[in-house]
């Protein structure tokens, strides 16, 4: 009988940038008492955002950072400044990645390849507390 | 008892750009009688998509909407112009967005940030009507 | 009664590139046994991602290939160079597209718009077998 469960995951990044959760949310899943189902991670921000990345590799990650810092720049003349420089290049940067991003469970795990991570990308300097709503369905 | 529910919202934008439906999403799972669950919405075109972005400051749309013109511009030399100059910028534009958004829903709300709303990102000057699938599962 | 199915489909793109593979998929619902429900597709790789694009057009598709080869381009001073110069690159085209997708199913049948087709991105030149997870909820 499928059944369902929800959990709001706290998470703050040290600095801006890639920030991996993979554990906490695989930990969750663990503990929730369903094995085989679909997790959601959903991002409740609009200046952070999720990110499946190679968790390998720390240049990956670097390089990954950069392209987005090139690519949504600050300084670039927005309308939209009063949070901030770095406010609407955040928007930006999370308009291009997701919000939400959801993943298959089988026997307690998450159906991630081998090189996969589930990353935070926090766009902000000031790093506030984000918070990641989890719905997982299944049985 | 898990049930589910779906439903065809259509929805036509006044403009190209963001247009907001928050209100109408949210009002379909409060009458859907499902209080706990997950909302996917699935955006069935090439050439609009959706996005969740800040709801409060309209000088953050519009640089949205200029950056998005910015990087996928009209008039950069596409093979594929049979349709109008703003038909392959809308391909590339909702690419680079989502065509499906799922959000979790608790004791009948969507389980938004305090600043999220979602937007259609109608990419065609026409502005043809576009249909929004929605699936709700919970209980 | 609610239930799930879930497949891992895998698939080998001939080149880089977009690589259609609407109908394993459908085919996959169909064989499933649930005719309304909803169909989550995730890519277990970082260099090879999902796109929902046009699928009539093949040069709406070659302009998509070309615009990702532009705005994510091989030799841009990347630090991760270990695993070949389209690594990197596709790292990025990955997080600017899409990992997972859902759609909704009704009836048997994807409710894809008339003109959506589901495509494999594959970044790498080596064209390496993919490897999709499939699940699927609903009755």
């Amino acid at each position: 009988m499928l059944r369902q469960a929800t959990h709001i995951l706290p998470i703050r990044a040290s600095r801006p940038g890639l920030h991996e959760f993979t554990d906490s949310a695989a930990n969750w899943v663990a503990e929730s008492g369903i094995s085989d189902g679909l997790l959601t991670i959903f991002c409740r921000h609009t200046s952070a955002s999720l990110v499946i990345q190679e968790n390998a590799a720390p240049a990956a990650r670097r390089d990954l950072e950069r392209y987005f810092e090139h690519i949504a720049p600050e300084g670039a003349g927005y309308e939209h400044r009063d949070e901030g420089p770095d406010d609407m290049p955040a928007h930006l940067r999370t308009a291009l990645t997701q919000t939400q991003l959801s993943i298959p469970v089988s026997r307690g795990r998450l159906q991630l390849g081998t090189w996969q991570g589930i990353f935070l990308f926090e766009h902000r300097r000031s790093t506030p507390e984000r918070q990641l709503a989890l719905h997982l369905v299944g049985e």
